[in-house]
């Protein structure tokens, strides 16, 4: 075993750690897939406001996953280290 | 043990790390499945608007799980390290 | 110890971590149970149109432990790393 070997082991491990980010986006965007469809039960005739307000939130709420993933991706495919 | 073990070992932990993500879409998707059957209940003739809702609002939700999916399949398969 | 030990170990502990991700289903499909509960008590002529709803949000609750147990069964059982 050499020093990169050990680097790329531990990268395999970060790598896994940062996608535990995606619990957060997981419960939000279902908080706000719920209230949406409770919305849109309660005022059917505003589906189209209450979709496209619920999709925009939910893509704001997407970022937090999207940064775990791309150091992921980093630490897999693109490592500074070595 | 060589290099290549170490990094394969450390990639298994990663892949079961990257799953702990799928704790957030349980729970949101959970949530949005709870106030999609208490909107069914009360309206129940906008059950279509309802589900459709719903079920665009949990695939918005499953992303990060997939992501986390993604990562411990590239860690498992396609691992870049080795 | 030789390597494909470690690796074997390794995988122990990533088909457990894995299986963490079994915490998000378990919540988010309790509380959809608890919601149809709640929603038949109110409107038990609608028992059929929330249960519906209910079964189908949680069954899209469920796939991120789905694919937890995926990873960790191959981990377990098809693993690819010897």
């Amino acid at each position: 075993m050499n020093g990169v070997d050990l680097i790329k082991a531990c990268s395999a491990i970060g790598a896994g750690l940062a996608m535990i980010a995606g619990i957060g986006p997981g419960i939000g965007q279902g908080y706000a897939a719920g209230k949406g469809a409770e919305g849109v039960g309660r005022q059917p005739e505003a589906q189209g406001d209450i979709v496209r307000t619920m999709l925009l939130g939910a893509a704001v709420a997407e970022t937090t996953g999207i940064y775990g993933l791309i150091v992921a991706l980093i630490l897999l495919f693109a490592n500074p280290f070595f």
